[in-house]
């Protein structure tokens, strides 16, 4: 179980919530500038940290050296977003220590020393602050961060500094998106200190509708002012977008169920589909889903999917090398076998 | 039972064969120029060849007068290639005669005293002019037509003088359509006296990529050459036609067959959808049902959809006046229902 099966609050316009902290031990340079022997101290001393009981007793954490890792369940990390591109660049030093129901992860020797983050499904950064709080704790009681009364936490990039918090939270904006009112909303909300990207991080396409919204800020206000403004917005932009998919549904009506409908109808019998058309075709999956009119599929099976659909992920279950046909026709396989099985339970 | 559910030779690429013979009573004037009188007294004379024994025996022949026959009913007539518009444009005096099995026709008053035709499913030319043939005889031991030694039967229009004869073939050329090597295959059909009109009738287009062969001539060749002719040439176009297929599975393959299943994934999932769009849709699933790639139906299958999907048909199924957006969401909801219960048969 991870946040890609379980259910959270408002899940039926948000995927995820997702706290991050940038942290770094004290007397070691920054990733950039230090040895291959001050990377391997740094992670010891990080495991060390979770050998001994930790605030999240019973659960299990798992260390590995990315380095040890084939490339495909590298990229399976990314794709499921308990690690970053990042993580992988620096594959010859980083590891990744992660909980059994991947709820947190901490990456050593990523862009900083330590990169930890807490994510859950739906819509709750407060109790994604609070259990990553407790594993901040649970490090700094072993080891001295990079601090500087005035500034804060110390970050390798500057952007990061203060807090070393950003707190993001994944939507699902299509009917925002579609009557195109989504640029005055990021426009709005550029104004208050908060930016969006992608489905995969900065730069990437808002593939599939999807919308990460997070804080630009990390200095300056707290932890939980960071949260609390980034949380008032989400809410507003939620509203929005329900606000915005009933007037479609009330506008549109049976052209706008056909649309939805269809997007089943070729999930469930094409044999060919590239990413961009599965995001697109997921992305309305979601929206039937969310406003009942496809029944006997959750959120969850959607987001399911939609991971499922993922390149890494797809090679990983393929178990051998996929060009770029394999990969949409294995895409277009895998998704209609595994959607049929849920249409059946 | 009629051409539509039953099987015929070559269903991989014909619907159906059609001989149509155009005939006049002597001693009356043309429709055009006949008085009501004339009418009843033409339409007495040809019932009565049905009251009698006939070649067909066991059969029952129906008469129905036009005018009797509520438009969406008249509609459906048309649809089902069992009566033409001509027919219904001079409902005042027009009447229908057809045995049970619907293969068998004769308008009464139409453009002419007399067209009777047979339709049967799938190529056989012979056999449908084998069996109007003796209708033709039946009826003419009864009463005497307009016949010139010179000219042969007369007719209301100059085109149909001689043999009074049309035999058409109706066919499913989507390989060639989409590969465009049609415009050279009815160039050179034009050049040998033939001509190729859409699924229902003269310059309407060929939805569905539906195609109607039929000879030009009715004077001077006999009835067998005519029908020769015809059956010649048909063979030709069926061979390329399946050679095109296979060109296009062996280049296209996966891609190919992608677009064939997601034609029946929008069949079995669209909410709305209008004709010319289901035409299309049904032209892919004929394709590929004709070659295997879809399993679990059949040509007839096919044929049934094809004209249940039609507008007349529709609105006689559903009992009631609908309008282009209601017929369009009742088209997708009947094609649905009925796809799904031969998938599941």
């Amino acid at each position: 179980m991870s946040w890609i099966e379980e259910k959270g609050p408002d899940r039926d316009v948000v995927l995820s919530s997702r706290i991050r902290l940038a942290r770094n031990i004290a007397g070691y340079p920054f990733p950039t500038m230090m040895k291959d022997s001050d990377a391997r101290e740094i992670l010891d001393t990080v495991k060390r940290c979770f050998s001994v009981s930790t605030p999240f007793s019973g659960r299990r954490y798992s260390v590995t050296l990315i380095k040890d890792l084939p490339e495909v369940d590298r990229q399976v990390l990314v794709e499921k977003h308990l690690a970053s591109i990042d993580l992988m660049q620096h594959s010859d030093v980083a590891a990744l220590i992660m909980d059994d129901r991947q709820r947190v992860t901490i990456m050593v020797n990523e862009e900083d020393h330590i990169r930890m983050q807490c994510i859950l499904p739906g819509f709750q950064l407060d109790k994604a602050w609070e259990m990553l709080d407790r594993v901040d704790d649970t490090i700094e009681a072993e080891v001295e961060y990079s601090f500087d009364d005035r500034l804060g936490y110390l970050t390798a990039c500057p952007t990061n500094v203060g807090t070393g918090l950003r707190a993001s939270v994944m939507m699902h904006l299509p009917a925002l998106t579609v009557s195109k009112q989504i640029g005055a909303v990021l426009q709005t909300i550029s104004k208050i200190g908060l930016t969006a990207r992608g489905l995969y991080g900065e730069g990437s396409e808002a593939l599939g509708n999807i919308y990460q919204i997070s804080n630009q800020i990390t200095l300056g206000p707290s932890e939980q002012d960071i949260i609390n403004n980034l949380t008032v917005a989400c809410q507003r932009i939620f509203e929005k977008e329900r606000m915005a998919q009933q007037a479609m549904l009330k506008v549109s009506g049976k052209q706008f169920e056909d649309v939805l409908w269809r997007a089943l109808g070729t999930l469930t019998h094409a044999r060919v589909m590239d990413i961009k058309e599965f995001m697109a075709l997921i992305s309305q999956l979601r929206l039937g889903v969310g406003l009942s009119i496809i029944p006997g599929l959750t959120a969850e099976n959607v987001n399911e999917l939609m991971i499922l659909g993922q390149s890494g992920v797809l090679g990983k279950r393929a178990g051998r090398e996929l060009d770029d046909a394999d990969l949409n026709a294995y895409r277009a396989e895998t998704i209609r076998s595994r959607l049929n099985e849920m249409l059946q339970a």
